[in-house]
């Protein structure tokens, strides 16, 4: 709301310094330096109350090393990332902007929905929490809300370079076929997509057999896709969650890295330069990715170890499901099995653990398993690493996985 | 050398996919993974030489918690990040380049003096190591030697904008006088500095009392503030390098941070855009910069707590000097007070600390202290923070520094 402020007075009374609000880069930095400043400030004060409202998760015993010492490690404190990122954003960012708006919704349905979770689990002992179902519909219904908004709304657009073979007189009987290009802005269900020609994938060609007037097809394919990603990170974040500071700090470097694809893909000049997709107004999302960055690297304050709050589902859906949403607008969304390579893996290693097991106990008689135990992390954990070690190393991980997603843009 | 035989290649032979190695951003993300991939396994064997050798660090007892059990993590393990620097820097960059020239003689320069040190301290049991004096020289030398080629090389340059008032001839008997506006590459004493107009500081200022054409003594003043920028950052480095990750962290977080500012300041469209100085040839920097974000962070797999292995005096001067001369040739070395913070602060502390001491100790008798110990990290460990949350901490404020640095770019 600030930016509308300032913009107003800008334009009204030419206030010195104003001016400054149009500039994205300041607004961004701002939004990342506010979003660390708040999490440091409010987290104090949060971690108080939970701990006054004993607000802290019943922790199964694992027989994990260190674990018990979590015991009464206050939990929900997804309420600090999420007051640090939306507080920046609705001051500093253009909030006409329909992918602000969406990225808002996002952050405040998943988190209304994981801190659901979280209450049945603390208030009614319920370790299970909000049963999956109800958990499932949530990410649905955003999903139907994103793939909906992306569908219908006019400000959704990309661009796209048009050449056109055009016949010019030249003279009374002479004529030349010469090209003309230009750019135009459509909408499209076209996305991106590494290694191939172009780096361009387009949903409608899953449904080419149908008739190619049957536009309805190819968006309602399109809004299926998003629901799935949607849910998958969403999830993904939700089971990498299991160890001080492990899923915070990997969504940090996925948040910068999503920021800096949004910077390119949203400024004219850049994106051409760097031969990326162009997507209008996509700009104005790198101040919501530098809140998140700032949200998440001013929570690790408290959530790395020795942790004195954990994030709880309330984080951890609503971090997932920002991720997917902010890379599905931005048209990224098909790097996601690369950039979010440590949640894949995370929730991998649980199908796989799972499936294994009642595989080898319908066939032997007897259950085994592939991990120590899963998820990953936890695998580890009972080979002997030291909790710290292991979330710097699936730090490093997440980091390297970043610039691979980076580079997948200029190889082809 | 990669990138020479890949561009002959591409000349030679139009070899498909030789192009690539044109590309800034292609080179860039292929040296930070291979620095990244290069520490990962390097270090492994690395430290197994060093234990076997037994180059560990005598530690001095400073009653500090979990200080023993540090006793027999080998040291000198900079060696790991030097050479996860140098390899990629070596087949990645443009070696013809006078700044990446300049980068690796500051590697390899200031990683041989810490060297020295280190092995003084090891193998002659000498705790204090090389006498300063000789670490000083060091240090000097390399200043000498960046400012001396900055001074002299027609490579270094930076753009100017022009305006001249030009009179033209319009008619017979008619003249307009117009201005016209042009760039051209000037040799220039010029650097950035924030918060004021144009936000330019030229060092000849300094000295606009003497004569306007004793040209070498606003170049000799030049080369003073290198020389001192060196020693100061390096020492900062290395007063820092006390807790697991710590330096190392800290470098990453200001390398990327740099890495950046090369990126736009050696680019001609962006900079013109984000209105700040074109440096020609500096965008080279971006390979070497990515090779040292990922070799520091390569290193953090082995140095997080609880360490495996030191970077030792190898790593921390030679880190603190890249930082310094990247800094310097970017011409952004008067915002290092801002983005190396943590190494101005903790320098600061044992400042304080000493100089207190000594006053008060003249002064009454006995001699005072401003903190528990010194340097600033210790004063945390000894108010009773587990290590890896000072760690954490001192990073996070490390990211802040950097955010507030670029937006400095922005507020004129």
């Amino acid at each position: 709301m600030l930016y509308h402020l300032f913009v107003y007075l800008d334009k009204a009374y030419q206030l010195p310094g104003a001016g400054l609000f149009y500039y994205l880069s300041f607004r961004s930095a701002m939004a990342a330096i506010l979003s660390l400043i708040i999490s440091l400030i409010i987290g104090k004060k949060i971690i108080q109350i939970l701990q006054r409202k004993q607000i802290g998760e019943e922790i199964r015993n694992l027989g994990l090393e260190g674990q018990l010492s979590k015991r009464g490690t206050p939990t929900m404190g997804g309420i600090i990332i999420l007051a640090s990122i939306l507080v920046p954003t609705l001051l500093f960012a253009n909030l006409t902007n329909i992918y602000i708006i969406l990225m808002i919704i996002t952050t405040v349905w998943l988190g209304f929905v994981g801190w659901i979770d979280d209450y049945i689990k603390v208030f009614k002992k319920n370790k299970e929490g909000l049963e999956s179902k109800f958990k499932l519909a949530g990410q649905i219904v955003l999903g139907l809300i994103v793939g909906v908004t992306l569908w219908y709304s006019n400000d959704v657009v990309i661009r796209e370079k048009v050449v056109r073979p055009v016949t010019v007189q030249v003279g009374d009987s002479i004529s030349r076929k010469i090209e003309v290009s230009y750019y135009r802005e459509v909408k499209s269900t076209k996305t991106t997509i590494p290694f191939v020609k172009n780096h361009e994938f387009n949903y409608r060609d899953l449904v080419s057999f149908a008739h190619e007037h049957a536009e309805w097809l190819k968006w309602f394919v399109y809004v299926l896709a998003i629901i799935f990603i949607i849910t998958a990170v969403s999830n993904g974040a939700n089971i990498t969650d299991g160890l001080d500071g492990l899923a915070t700090g990997t969504s940090a470097i996925i948040g910068a890295t999503l920021g800096i694809l949004a910077y390119v893909s949203g400024n004219a000049i850049f994106s051409d330069y760097l031969n990326i997709m162009y997507i209008p107004n996509s700009g104005e999302l790198v101040v919501f990715a530098s809140a998140f960055m700032g949200a998440t690297i001013g929570f690790l304050w408290y959530n790395s170890y020795p942790a004195q709050v954990f994030m709880g589902d309330t984080g951890s859906l609503a971090l997932g499901g920002i991720i997917a949403v902010f890379a599905i607008v931005i048209r990224k969304e098909l790097l996601i099995p690369i950039l979010c390579g440590i949640f894949l893996v995370e929730n991998l290693s649980v199908m796989l653990q799972v499936s294994y097991f009642k595989y080898t106990k319908r066939k032997y008689g007897e259950g085994r398993r592939i991990f120590l135990m899963a998820p990953l992390h936890h695998h580890y954990q009972k080979k002997g690493y030291p909790e710290t070690k292991i979330v710097t190393r699936f730090w490093i991980v997440g980091f390297l996985l970043a610039v691979i997603t980076i580079v997948t843009l200029k190889i082809r």
